[in-house]
């Protein structure tokens, strides 16, 4: 399993310089590099010995409690789903993906849905046979689903969904009521190096390990992993935008934060991997919006960001800058938008997905089954497709189950938060001075230590006390955005 | 083999990210990553069904002159090598030279040859193990050579070296007699970040394609490429010394132009490889040196250095620039010595390593022999082993049989600068208004393009109409220094 993980490790090297660093001539080569690794990769996972040795490993009964179980459980779970599939369906997948995207681009470019429906119906159908051939109990979405939140239920995460729905349609609303459209900015002129430099800076007092990492440009922010010693992240700069690159920043140092917490002496197997992008994403929106868009991180950062953008924020109050960082909205586009609508976009996406693989939506009635939810829940109409139903990359590339992670992200992180806040009495004036040791410590003991041992909901629930729940997260918002916007 | 070529992309990208973007708590997995994917390069390389294909491709008898035919003889080749050594021997040649370099380092800096001995003995002993299973016909030093400048015969090199020896140490005494010690500098203050400019600015217009590569800093100087769309350079930049990261600058570049005008019909093959050092080192040596340190280099580049940096060379003509970057001072460090004295570094390395591995001198008596020929070939004696017998990585690694390439290098560099020179009558008028793309088109015919298909004396015969020989260097450094010095 080491030799697997070390061989996913070098396609993410060679996928990170890609974005970061190759020229643009090396790009035919790099895709024929990572077809090699890719196919070694998969051979070694899904070859002879690994299933033999699995259940070489599962006679031997370790503790159902203890890593070496768990491990078995990591693994058999991986080499399941990469061996239930026919090399033949795996491959067509591959190459649907592969040519899918590059129609997405143009159809989005050109605004054209008509031209990207035949991909998207037949990414539908193979996701469907993909389905069959994981399995599944109760929903088909649960297949899917599996493959980026393991063991999840598709019932327990519509169940949170549907109680979160009614309630953010609501805030949204009285919000909008209440701004009559206005909207709190801190516009300026934000150099890229300067921002470049504070960023690092602001990340690095967080905890966000340099020793062990690096912060790039690229055109779309991520945070990739190597190793435990090193932990990459990147972000992207709007001169005229700060917040950009900033809550990119934290968002990809709260991912960054977490791999380079998990146990080192799993690195390179699937026990010393992530429990779930579900979790994941909470930990990148915890630091992103719990603590980046708190009043007491705005008390404690704008000192450091007047001093390196004194023209454009020398007049600019705590209050003004944590108005603006929390200025809510209704927007067309998902990555783009504020803390209350985002979860709003995901429901939307949750719920075409499912009707679209139970066949209860078909493709050509997609468009107007977007708009007409975008309508309903966040009172706009996207105009064209291009900042509707063709915004996202996911469903060209397959990655049909995906969505829900996002939210389910927002819900785990305001759940930890308020057991941090329990722990932690002065949590706001810790914040207020930049001290974020006791956090980071809390979720290392908590989360980033067990790597994937348990479930996703097993892991909030030992961390929090409680199942998760959508309560926390409601509390949250009501609190924050009660007092922000006087309702 | 396509397999193995992409292969050994992957293991020089992971070789290029950690010398240059990888931060430092990465480089224990690192060290994993490049293992897991040796491995298997080797598997792929010696592995059941490579020879057994190559015998059946060699069955078809394609004609000789083919690139067919060649492909299999330079595949053939590099399979010999690598199954020819028994897998221990491998594994322990492998472990030594890990083993070997710490030691070497540790020594290095605390000038003790002493604690260093006992490995460089068991690397001479591996040596001719490996030689011993590579087989030769005459000189045992030939298996080794073999390894870097393929068919090339020990005693043909033996006779050049010869040639030149008695000529470069009594050039370089004459020199030294002349000049009286008096040194021709450009002292001045020049920012990293604008020696980064100016050196891309520069090579960029030589030839050297950035859509197809990059330039980054690093400690030593390096070219590396993943594929015929992907070359990287590496400089290093001391503000109080210019001429360090130009000509290192142009230096990569030679390799890297080379790289960039292989065949790419046979990327990622065997013929797609350079053809031998000796020719890789002729193109980086033509670039920096015949080209970078002429006159009219000189009086081209100034102009744009002064604008780069005004304070320092206002005053500066392009006299006193072609004789700073010409003076020639004999000196005890190998990497920072001029073109004159340069070889009696190489030539003085060769030696000691025929004799090592002859048996006919003892690594205890290696000092010693160090220290006297540094005295008689260049008149001054080391104080140290430090900056003496210790100064080099190669033997540390096990490297023996790679020095002499560098001074093939220099003369294959200087007999097809002859046969450029006959080729384009006016190529001092036009290296002095900045015109290189007739004498990249002439490298890239004469040798870029034939990839790894002739041996390199072959090719050097092809390209200039004769056998190598030792004289159009020693007419090149006779005119050029004999004008320079006054001679």
């Amino acid at each position: 399993m080491t030799e697997v993980g070390r061989l996913y490790a070098v396609l993410s090297i060679l996928e990170w310089d890609q974005q970061t660093q190759m020229p643009p001539g090396g790009a035919a080569a790099r895709a024929e590099q990572i077809g090699t690794i890719y196919t070694i990769y998969h051979e070694k996972l899904t070859g002879g010995q690994t299933g033999m040795l699995l259940e070489k490993a599962a006679s031997e009964s370790p503790a159902p409690d203890s890593d070496e179980a768990a491990f078995i459980r990591a693994a058999r779970h991986d080499y399941d789903r990469a061996t239930k599939i026919p090399t033949a369906l795996a491959a067509e997948v591959a190459r649907h993906a592969a040519l899918s995207e590059g129609i997405w681009r143009k159809a989005r470019k050109e605004n054209d849905f008509g031209s990207f429906a035949p991909s998207l119906k037949k990414t539908v159908e193979l996701s469907r046979q993909m389905a069959e051939h994981y399995g599944y109990q109760d929903d088909i979405y649960d297949a899917l689903l599996d493959g980026y939140e393991p063991a999840a239920k598709t019932s327990e995460i519509a169940a949170m969904f549907a109680d979160i729905k009614p309630f953010l349609i609501d805030l949204t609303q009285r919000i909008v009521d209440k701004s009559g459209g206005k909207k709190a900015t801190i516009p300026g002129d934000y150099p890229t190096a300067k921002q470049a430099e504070i960023t690092k800076k602001i990340v690095a007092q967080l905890g966000y390990d340099f020793n062990r990492g690096r912060q790039d440009p690229t055109t779309h922010p991520f945070c990739i992993s190597f190793a435990h010693g090193d932990v990459r992240i990147t972000t992207r700069f709007d001169e005229s935008y700060l917040q950009g690159a900033l809550y990119a920043s934290l968002h990809e140092a709260g991912h960054a934060m977490y791999e380079q917490g998990l146990p080192e002496q799993w690195e390179a197997t699937p026990l010393g991997e992530a429990c779930s992008m579900g979790v994941h994403e909470s930990q990148s929106r915890l630091w992103e919006n719990l603590v980046g868009r708190s009043q007491p991180f705005s008390e404690w950062v704008l000192p450091q960001l007047k001093e390196a953008f004194p023209s454009a924020l020398s007049d600019c109050t705590v209050d003004r800058y944590w108005r603006a960082v929390n200025n809510v909205e209704p927007s067309f586009i998902r990555v783009e938008a504020d803390e209350v609508t985002y979860n709003l976009h995901i429901l939307l996406r949750f719920e075409l997905e499912r009707e679209l693989l139970a066949g209860r939506l078909s493709v050509d009635d997609l468009p107007e089954a977007w708009n007409a939810r975008m309508a309903e829940y966040l009172g706009i109409r996207p105009a064209t497709d291009s900042e509707g139903v063709l915004q996202d990359i996911h469903w060209s590339g397959g990655s049909i189950g995906y969505f829900p992670t996002y939210t389910l992200g927002n819900l785990y992180g305001a759940q930890l938060w308020f057991a941090i806040r329990r722990d932690l009495p002065d949590l706001d004036s810790q914040i207020r001075s930049g001290q974020f040791a006791d956090i980071l410590t809390w979720l290392r003991d908590r989360v980033h230590k067990h790597g994937r041992k348990y479930k996703a909901a097993d892991l909030i629930a030992k961390a929090t006390g409680e199942r998760p729940t959508a309560e926390p997260y409601k509390k949250l918002l009501s609190e924050k955005f009660g007092e922000l916007y006087g309702l």
